[in-house]
């Protein structure tokens, strides 16, 4: 399956793309290991290796093969740049000064195991390594020098200023405040649909699509990932601990959700209408991608 | 001066270059600013402005022109990047679970004017923002995308697993123990080294220069990183905190330093022995660059 444009169903495309991920991420986690001192290594194993659904580098690999990639196994070390990426930002993220969790997939957070200075540490490395890893997959996939180049900028854009931390940021900001609606929709827009939208663009740059191929399948992203937003803020509206696998902390933290803002129907309606907008981008890109149509729909239908 | 290949002395020299290299600094911040949240933005601008040498973005631009780079001010922009990267490693080094340092040239330390959170958000973003000034401004002075990609995959190994990142960690195992000879060497190698070394070597690769002079100004630096940290040691075992704007941690902390474990005459030896090898070095590789010979020596002559 993992091979071909066929597509018998979201489950077993999930399970051997995850495979696949995993194997790079330990690739990944391999090569960092050599140059790191023992204890940051080994944080940055606790955060990277934890599981989780993969979706960015999933996402990414979907992206490129869709837009004509080369099938050699190096794609799925480019997906793995942006999980490196994604967990950088979770392990800073549960840091006590920002939003102090103690347990992340089911886990005790990274900083619970292995400290402060380390998990800070094994954090900050993994962007440069990132940024590193995408440039290697890239040469290996014979992506041309601007092609790489145009790949490592959009990572670290959405890495940066303008990307994710912009969006952490207004995370903490939300805090005890309400944030109206544009606000709410700007935070989440920056928070997870800048690394979900770079995921594609990153798999459409590596693949040479075209402009327009490439910006639709961005707006996919950005819809994809704002519907996983709103379904986060339902599952911790409803779901116990136990079931997460995480605190229930947006509650705790008085945080504005899109569940508080407009109830519950109202926030299942809009995660519906993302979901048809990032079909309705999909469709207009002209790519042969059904998986990615049905990975829309799962966001906001997924248990955890 | 800082036109033309003549060398009139290193003061001039350095006041002429240090000021272009503020006013590139200023840009990147306020490019920076319009992105980020105000409270991260005026951490970042804290860490960035706060006063310092700029010896790396110097050692940049000295290298770019000796290696017959174009005379635009963007060269400045590319060693920019390098002085955020150094600015991200000190926000983070400063934090109260490192070196819980108050002072920084004679100032507060961002974490203090900023808190925690904060401090660790800019640094953190400090690191995708200098990956993409390093490839703008390579675009800028015309490389190629092998160049710019070369270049910020200089700035990326520099920054992270073996490179800066791995000699920091050393520095907090020194702690309260002692090191050995080679495990000290290493440890300045990677804390202080690596990033001197790749200043040079990224302003020589976006000037195109050949692999044998690339090398050569590598070990100028490498062996200049090392003068560098001896003389640090040095200082913090002779001065007091009010001439060197910061605490003098290194032997509050017990940290391993060159004049501990050599005696001051020995240290300063060794120190005198990097210059020679770096001027060495430096000879070999053909270029006429004046002012790098003139500022491996007064990186141990210096009184701050």
């Amino acid at each position: 399956m993992t091979e071909g444009r066929t597509f018998n169903g979201l489950s077993p495309y999930l399970a051997e793309e995850r495979d696949q991920v995993e194997a790079a991420l330990a690739r990944a986690v391999g090569h960092l290991e050599e140059r790191l001192e023992p204890d940051v290594a080994e944080a940055v194993r606790h955060g990277v290796m934890g599981g989780g659904k993969r979706l960015r580098p999933i996402l990414c690999v979907s992206a490129y093969m869709a837009c004509g990639g080369v099938r050699r196994a190096e794609r799925y070390d480019l997906g793995a740049a942006l999980e490196m990426i994604h967990a950088y930002s979770l392990m800073h993220d549960d840091l006590p000064c920002m939003d102090d969790a103690e347990l992340r997939r089911g886990r005790s957070t990274t900083h619970r195991e292995h400290g402060e200075a380390v998990t800070i540490r094994a954090g900050a490395v993994l962007i440069p390594a990132a940024a590193l890893q995408a440039l290697r997959a890239c040469a290996a996939l014979g992506c041309t020098p601007q092609q790489a180049r145009a790949v490592a900028t959009e990572l670290m854009r959405a890495a940066g200023a303008g990307g994710m931390v912009g969006g952490q940021w207004l995370d903490l900001l939300g805090e005890g405040t309400t944030l109206g609606p544009d606000a709410l929709d700007d935070l989440h827009r920056r928070k997870t649909g800048a690394l979900l939208a770079s995921s594609l663009v990153m798999g459409a740059l590596a693949a040479g699509a075209e402009d327009g191929v490439r910006e639709a399948l961005g707006e996919y992203g950005r819809a994809v990932g704002l519907a996983f937003q709103i379904a986060d803020d339902i599952l911790d509206a409803t779901e116990s601990a136990e079931t997460l696998g995480k605190n229930p902390s947006d509650a705790a933290l008085d945080k504005s959700t899109y569940v508080a803002l407009y109830g519950l129907p109202e926030a299942q309606a809009r995660a519906s209408e993302q979901v048809r907008l990032a079909c309705e981008a999909l469709q207009g890109s002209g790519v042969d991608a059904p998986e990615l149509e049905a990975l829309a729909r799962y966001v906001v239908e997924r248990e955890k």
